[in-house]
């Protein structure tokens, strides 16, 4: 695994120095790479279009290619991304806990940087810059594998970001990109567990579970959605027709869209007549058989109730009551942004106690789950994972800890 | 693997009601668990005398033997240790950040419990009731698998506990163990990620690294300090001195022990004699070339740097300066605890601050590497991963987060 390694030992060289450094040399390193990418703007639209013209030649779907795609629009949004971070406070080297124990020890618990981060992510050219202004405003080196569609985008990126760095105090050695798509190289990534502290994949369900499946290094799942929304007894119909549509239309294709709307018995025959009238024209509903006796709806299977859409599909039960709503959701749900409609306090607080999942809401759509909604200004994706972080991964969720204790000679008795 | 996924099913039927529990309920489920383990008294240390015979029976050392044994002292010790942990905040359903964003939403990051967590663990019996007891007040189910010696002491101590929660709100299903100690039951529990939440290896090295090898659910290292102090130019011999010796000596086979001694070149001459007078009858010293020509000392290989030796052996390097010694113990630490002794403010902001490791110290012993000096109350072990918790892990690293958030329909713009 010679290729993995060197590019391993060349991160990990690089890593002390940009665990050191300050928010000061880290920010003009930002912006000297968004000066760098500003420059590169033409070459890196050369080598998108190659992508794009690869792309057609193997017949890639039109939306597919739309990812792939990079226009100026796109390009300033990525230097606009860039200039989102510098404004984002540091988060190294701070603490909100520190304390002193009977022996007269003061212990700090500080945030620090991983250390080295891999990232795994398919299509999107923009995650290249993305990924790598988020690792580097967290102190983070970063190995880079991105899709074989998007392989000269993405080269051309690399290499802008490494020539504004040259013109900065941060080494460009903190970023390194796997140029052979190889898939063997990510199998070889995923297991350089002395060299890569976390590696977080982001794509499709199929990706996420291959590197789940096969990491000895720490994973961080992101992505997979199956979220509900669930229509109480006293769930206000007037709030609850807007929010079903917007959690399931606003966007088809992202992680915090609604996939299946759940429907206490009581309130089905006033609401769903409603909500068909809005939805009929875009969306396919995939009803249980009570569901089909008020409105029209093709059959839901099993399977239906497990399934993550992003599509104009949405998937319609009748439950009994709430117990049988969060017992659905648990059941089948992926743990990422569950919102009950409600008017009843009780039915509310047992919601938000008893679901399992990253994001609850009461009385609101689920498209907030969001590291730029939540505030958090940028974000590496959202953890369905309960280990080290959950929910919206921002900077604050790209650190560990590390505790510093200051003596004067104590010894354990 | 059906008699792993039957334990694992019955653990996630038990899940719910155990996470929704309230603190009272939970610190009298504890307290009914001591009373029974009391009773239980004489057939846990039946079964531990089986274990003995067991033990003997196969030659196995007779520290070892030591380790497995139970009698009335541990068994107060066992009860006692419940009796910290009833005393403790409940850390679940709590919250240090909540707040409002623009349309409205109230966001609030409360934490919760994991859901079920896997222990796998070597001799000491009474791990079966601290990790018991631990998961239980952080809301946490357990599943259990003990060593193959211990396996008598183990069920009884089980059994003690599940009688114990029949007399409390807690239903017995929140734990379950192991009975049968084949190791492949222990590679379906690496692969049980549907059902369970964390895997905490708690043993030696290779049980460690077979537990991360293998398993495809998040794992939380523990354990392996390789573990130094360096003492620099302007270090406090008088300080110095009863540091090392406590690092070294006060408890051997611990894994925040110190393993390899660290001498800034110009204070060798004076300290390391002064050492020696102190640790020659009691401690073998492998020393650098430079160390041999100041004091008697085997020769130190490159094995030496590298090795966890919990015995009564120090390796003792000569360095060039405070740079010189982070990098030794970058490249041969295993994160856990590093010491520097020094008057030199400069040299003691680099070395907590370059160190790679779960706790860095400046002039004290890093025996204090520990849930109980931390204040923690009680620990389920240290941990030497970055990812989810490090250092040592108390019931606040037991849980993860939940946002809840509380709307009056907002839907995404």
């Amino acid at each position: 695994m010679s290729y993995i390694l060197d590019k391993c030992i060349s991160l990990k060289d690089a890593e002390l120095q940009l665990s050191q450094a300050s928010t000061r040399e880290k920010n003009l390193a930002l912006e000297k790479v968004a000066e760098a990418i500003e420059n590169s703007r033409k070459g890196v639209l050369d080598a998108n279009n190659l992508d794009i013209d690869n792309a057609r030649k193997i017949n890639m779907s039109e939306a597919l290619v739309d990812r792939l795609k990079l226009d100026d629009d796109r390009i300033d949004g990525i230097i606009e991304g860039i200039n989102t971070v510098i404004k984002l406070p540091d988060p190294v080297w701070k603490s909100d806990k520190v304390w002193t124990i009977e022996n007269g020890l003061t212990i700090s618990k500080m945030t620090v940087p991983m250390g080295v981060m891999g990232i795994i992510y398919e299509s999107r050219p923009n995650v290249t810059v993305d990924a790598f202004a988020l690792a580097l405003k967290s102190g983070n080196c970063i190995l880079l594998r991105g899709s074989s569609s998007a392989i000269n985008s993405n080269m051309a990126l690399v290499k802008a970001i490494k020539d504004g760095l040259k013109n900065s105090n941060i080494s460009p050695n903190v970023i390194d990109f796997i140029e052979d798509t190889d898939r063997k190289y990510v199998s070889d990534m995923l297991r350089a567990k002395d060299y890569i502290d976390l590696i977080i994949p982001r794509g499709g369900k199929n990706l996420i579970d291959f590197v789940v499946e096969n990491s000895l290094v720490p994973t961080l799942q992101t992505g997979t959605g199956n979220c509900h929304v669930f229509v109480d007894e006293t769930g206000n119909i007037e709030d609850a027709i807007p929010i079903v549509i917007n959690a399931k239309t606003q966007r088809v294709g992202v992680c915090n869209a609604c996939e299946t709307l759940l429907v206490h018995e009581s309130i089905g025959k006033d609401l769903l007549p409603k909500l068909y009238e809005e939805l009929k024209d875009t969306v396919e509903i995939r009803g249980c058989e009570k569901t089909a006796e008020i409105i029209p709806a093709n059959e839901a299977t099993e399977l239906d109730w497990a399934e993550e859409y992003l599509d104009y599909i949405l998937a319609v039960k009748i439950v009994k009551d709430v117990d049988e709503a969060i017992r659905h959701i648990n059941k089948y749900g992926t743990k990422h942004s569950e919102s009950i409609i409600t008017e009843n306090y009780t039915n509310a607080n047992k919601f938000t106690r008893a679901i399992d999942a990253s994001t609850v809401y009461v009385n609101a759509s689920t498209r907030f789950t969001d590291g730029g909604e939540f505030g958090f200004g940028a974000e590496m994706g959202i953890s369905t994972q309960k280990t080290h972080a959950r929910g919206p991964v921002g900077l604050e969720q790209l650190v560990t800890s590390k505790y510093i204790v200051l003596g004067e000679g104590q010894i354990r008795k």
